[in-house]
């Protein structure tokens, strides 16, 4: 039986056209979602190496180590990895807030009908 | 003094170029990442009018109701929206395997120095 994407153990991510792969952050502790950014293959290289967090920002279109200004890390507990390959959680402890307006995480607010409610 | 994106209560969603917003399935017992899809403005309307979430296939470039044909639907509790707007977190109870491989979740191998590991 050949293995495929979903079977095998082999890691072959799947980055899309721009050379990304999705990654939500999770926290160990709490199990909630911190927040959800994106690594290319240096991003994915020195998060494995290092075991702290490191993204690639879309916007400034360079490489980054969540919290490296803040001093909010995520050290990064185990790495898990979907079906097809294309999207990786990342189980981490926290240093400090998760968001960089200082919320423990970026899902800070829930949609009602009448718009967006403060959450806690 | 002026609301902004993160600060606003009111729902501005940031579809992205191709206008879509990532949306993190959460497991509302376990805490477990599900799944992570992308949702157009058709899909957060459906989600949103019938409390079973629908997301847009890119694959496929059509609109689906998760279970439609496995009976395996999310029913969504809560939409939580992250600080800038473009990704959410739906917080679900499954009524069955989330993954099409009938895995519980679409999470189910953790990256070691070796590969992929299945987990549970």
């Amino acid at each position: 039986m050949t293995d495929t994407i979903e079977t095998t153990t082999e890691f072959r991510p799947k980055f899309d056209e721009k050379g990304l792969l999705t990654a939500v952050c999770l926290d160990a502790g709490t199990r909630d979602v911190l927040m959800v950014a994106f690594m290319n293959v240096d991003a994915l290289a020195k998060t494995r190496e290092t075991g702290f967090a490191y993204f690639w920002s879309r916007s400034r279109q360079s490489l980054w180590k969540k919290g490296e200004t803040s001093g909010h890390v995520l050290t990064v507990k185990d790495i898990l990895v979907d079906c097809d390959q294309d999207c990786l959680v990342l189980v981490c402890d926290p240093a400090g807030p998760a968001c960089h307006t200082n919320a423990p995480t970026c899902f800070y607010r829930r949609l009602t009908d009448d718009g967006l409610e403060m959450i806690g």
